[in-house]
């Protein structure tokens, strides 16, 4: 008698051993038909495995991540065989899965050109149709290499020698095709209902740049053609929203090869959005108890020394002179923290300064790879709304709290709110050397910080690893429009630097003691929170964010002094308004100021130069008929001071 | 017959030759008394000088800045006299007039200490009681060597040796003492009426720290007593204002030593003057058709070969890389200039896009050397209203203009337009390999800017070799508290850079052409003007640039409900305001309120919360009385929005 333990806890007694696909027909056909893999004990495994012992039992469909992988990575070795048909004389590095799809990375002659990729599907549709079923094998390790080693498969053969000792080398044979693979895989090609090849890159073997370079084809499978079909829709969409396209276009932000990559120049307009936003943060932050400082953006490697920066984050940073020459060596600041912390410093302070709240608009350089740009995403260079919060054990919580709110209220105005998720960053035991501290301090520090989050009650990850050096913190990411997770806040709890920069102050009793510091950003890097905005509204912003609020657009030269009393009028009002007074015919000029995406365009004639009007046209709500020019303005004023979205 | 010519232009005729003094006192006694020597020819000499020829004579008093110069050289020969008598061991260097005084430097074993130097003083004013008369002699080049030489005098003998071959060795004789001296001097040393040393200070024999460290004694002296303690009470009041000492004590900001030099951190009340400042000049600048930019604060070096910093400003840059390890090399920017025009060309231009008009409130760094910084004039990074403006040459002097009156419109409102100068910068044909450009060019862009600043009718000096590598500059000097003068803000005229960065517009007639560039700041660096404000106001801002404009003064604790209602009163009307709620007597918190020279303090007892008032203590006006909250929430909103001063 064999015991099964299913996913939903129930068991299952069976009289002998057998197929994890029969055991799925035995449960009911629909589960055998949606099976994709099966999980034995955690393990993902063939459906054909065999049942012989008590075992938790869990069947993987294509709704689960690893039922989603298993199906991509049997795409892929569909692909390598549609390659190795057509272009017999390509040799096969990797093919795994990814999020939202697999890719396969060969060395070829041929160039993997948008019609060769054509030739691809099509091929691969007709091993589909095949139906091939999918066996694995093991060989011994010697047998294995000089089976790829006969097929000319040397990548494959690098990669056998590579495998630790012991470890069981597995095939998976499919008709005319094996391919060196741990598996699990679907039963037979079959399974694959819809597939797309979406593009072809370069990539070093072993991403190491001193290798050959491969081609890595990108494609992605569904069990629906609808499903895929709504999938590339996504992708094209998320390609007109994405800000380093989009960004570009609406005259936002540029770049110059002549001054480097992740170094962005924000136009008027950018620059305009990016002046709103701090105005805004400085404002509110100032108004919730807020000081500001500002600090110098280099400073002499003795205080990176202090930090801790020159040991753990060197190689970050850009450096100005070598300490060697015994010159003065300065360094660009990757944070704000101790530079802060003087103004804290600058005379002794007790606990009736407490909580002491610093915040900055602070520019910071991290010294990234080129490679690792991206628009407003990954720059070298960023503006931040940083700050520090000097307080006693016993406000922690509450002002950790409020650092929280005001990020939340930040992000729910902007609207990003829906888009955010939560990530407890702790240290990594394992790795450290990586970190300042004792485990002493890091589990407590870890402690508080959970008691807290719990207290407040929001649902997170933990990341193991990625806590900053001298503490844990929460993150909270936000996917961009491609699906990639950053982080856009940050709320730090430290217990370490306050010691390493001598900050105390006097308690009640008489006695000095560290004060505890929070790190925090309110609506993080502007760069950053600016690219997720502009694909958020795909570049429509609301209209207080938007660099020009209004257009007025004379039909001919007639209304013109009209349209500037209006323009004038609009602008005593606070409002950012543009006139269109080329001699252009409306609809040219209508279609324009759509394209800009400007929230409401004011069309004024005869009629409306008559009526002390303006013809309406609203991006959002179209056409709103003709209004006085005064109603209008009001209205305008109201919705940029409620911050409407 | 012996014809002179007088500074009015007036001619005498002398029967025979006759010494200047005697001049002098032919045409009046005054004149003669008042005399402290003589141009002859625009030569300065002493007033025994014989007059045996026709020539252009004018008598130098101590009003003019020449005549002052020898009174002051005539006193440092009295000071070496005095050191040699007391301490005849003593090293004779140099002694020179210097701006409001003189100086000697010293090499003894003697300690220059505060009391030493009033037993020199002592021996100054005896000897000047002596009127000793000064004799001019002048002696063959060995002789005089062999007299210096003898007396043990080395850098005096060192001095002769340098001399250029043929050039006269001269010597001031006055009673026991002789100095090396080209002169002039008065005729004797009772004509000094008052005398103070002031300081003793290290200085390198001939600037140079490789040579032996001097003791260098400052002084100055005048022909009345009221006008050296004037002077005095002068330099003790500048000393009070000094906004290196001032900006320090009022928490504006403070410098680090292990941050650096010239890198200071703005402390909260610094950073909210600046971010008043920036706000105010950033909307102004947009009222006035400014559009703003935000641009990168490095670059590759590849953008600084192409605007001509790598050749002609390497050593003035933070750089950090190095080309030759063939990674990418940036350097800081030290201007804002060619990163400001990629908005222009991040399209094609014609002549409607122009006049373009570009602000940024832009970040630069000067990598200077630690010596040169002080307090927040010179520093390594600072921040300015940068802007560069693209014309055509028909709009250019209508632009000029506009730049000018924007400026003066800010330092008229700061306070500070009165103590400001014009300087017309322009190259050195002698050191041409300093600037781009041919001759011919810096011609015409002299001439264009001659004409324009002649327009305005502005009065200016002319300075020879302080203009840009590029063009020639408008700079606006002021001078600090010291007098010593600085450039505060500069407008430049710009033919060269349009051309080296490929910006073009399409002029109406269809031809491609580079337009005309203004380079200007409008309020200049940050940090320079908050100094000068600093200093100009002692650190007693005007209400609308206070950092804190109000403190709300509660007699006793039984008033807080009330202040704490005052104070949010004031704060919803946007006015900075603090609540001093601690347990200190009244007079207490005034006084300290006063030492940070808030603008008004409010006094809040049981009589004015039964009154719903608030008793007003103006710094400017003292005690206001009492008045309704209402009442004085809204004198100050208005005082704020006038920028009252």
């Amino acid at each position: 008698m064999i015991t099964i333990t299913l996913k939903d806890g129930s068991t299952k007694a069976l009289e002998g051993a057998m197929s994890a696909y029969a055991l799925a027909e035995s449960i009911s056909g629909g589960l055998a038909r949606a099976a994709l893999a099966v999980k034995i004990d955690g393990a993902v495994c063939d459906l054909d495995t065999n049942i012989d012992k008590d075992c938790a039992v869990e069947f993987l469909t294509f709704d689960s991540d690893e039922g989603k992988k298993v199906y991509r990575h049997t795409t892929s070795h569909i692909l390598a065989q549609a390659v190795k048909r057509l272009y017999p004389k390509t040799k096969l590095a990797i093919g795994p899965a990814i999020d939202n799809g697999f890719y396969y990375d060969f060395d070829s002659d041929v160039s993997f050109t948008p019609e060769v990729l054509e030739k691809l599907e099509a091929e691969m549709k007709k091993i589909i149709k095949e139906n091939i079923p999918l066996k694995r094998y093991v060989l011994p390790r010697d047998e294995a290499v000089k089976m790829m080693a006969d097929k000319g498969e040397d990548y494959k053969v690098e990669l056998i020698n590579d495998l630790p000792e012991g470890e069981e080398v597995s095939f998976y044979e499919q008709g005319d095709f094996t391919d060196l693979c741990a598996g699990a895989h679907l039963p037979s090609t079959g399974k694959i209902k819809a597939v797309k090849l979406t593009s072809c890159t370069g990539a070093y073997w072993r991403g190491d740049a001193s290798k050959k370079m491969l081609q890595r084809v990108y494609g992605t499978s569904f069990p629906k053609q609808a499903e895929l079909d709504e999938h590339l829709a996504a992708i094209e969409e998320a390609k007109k929203r994405d800000h380093n396209k989009l960004g570009r276009e609406l005259e936002i932000f540029t770049t110059v090869d002549f001054i480097g990559q992740g170094l962005p120049i924000m136009l008027p307009k950018g620059t305009k959005i990016l002046q709103t936003l701090q105005r805004w943060v400085e404002d509110y932050e100032e108004a919730n108890g807020w000081e500001r400082t500002k600090t110098p953006l280099m400073a002499k490697s003795d205080l990176y020394k202090i930090s801790g920066h020159w040991d753990h984050y060197k190689d970050g940073m850009f450096v100005m002179g070598d300490e060697e020459d015994g010159k003065e060596c300065f360094a660009l600041r990757p944070m704000t923290c101790p530079f802060q912390y003087q103004a804290y410093l600058n005379r002794a302070r007790s606990y009736r300064d407490l909580p002491m709240r610093l915040g900055e608009t602070s520019t910071l350089f991290r010294n990234e790879d080129s490679g690792e740009m991206h628009g407003l995403i990954r720059v070298r260079q960023f503006t931040i709304s940083e700050g520090h919060l000097m307080c006693t054990p016993e406000q922690l919580e509450d002002e950790f709290k409020r650092c929280l709110e005001m990020t939340n209220y930040m992000m729910e105005t902007l609207g990003l709110k829906e888009d955010l998720s939560y990530r407890f960053s702790q240290w990594d035991p394992e790795d450290s050397e990586k970190y300042i501290g004792t485990k002493e301090q890091w589990e407590e520090a870890q402690g508080v910080m959970k008691k807290i989050l719990d207290g407040i009650g929001i649902e997170y990850k933990i990341g193991v690893g990625e806590a900053a050096f001298y503490g844990p913190k929460l993150d909270i990411q936000i996917k961009n429009v491609h699906g990639k997770e950053d982080t856009l806040v940050t709320i730090q709890i430290d217990q370490m630097l306050a010691q390493k920069f001598g900050m105390e102050y006097v308690d009640r009793d008489g006695t000095k003691k560290n004060p505890y510091i929070i790190h925090r950003t309110s609506i993080g890097c502007y760069e950053r929170t600016l690219a997720l905005l502009i694909e958020k509204y795909a570049g429509a912003f609301p209209a207080w964010l938007a660099p020009t609020q209004v257009k007025v657009l004379p039909i001919s030269d007639n209304q013109l002094d009209y349209a500037k009393g209006v323009v004038a009028k609009l602008r005593a009002a606070g409002c950012r308004v543009e006139l269109d007074d080329r001699n252009e015919k409306i609809g040219y000029k209508i279609r324009e100021a759509q394209l800009e995406k400007v929230p409401y365009m004011l069309v004024v004639g005869d009629k409306e130069v008559e009526a002390g009007a303006v013809a309406v046209r609203s991006r959002k709500n179209g056409d709103m008929g003709a209004m006085p020019a005064d109603e209008f303005v009001s209205k305008l004023v109201l919705e940029i001071a409620n911050k409407e979205r």
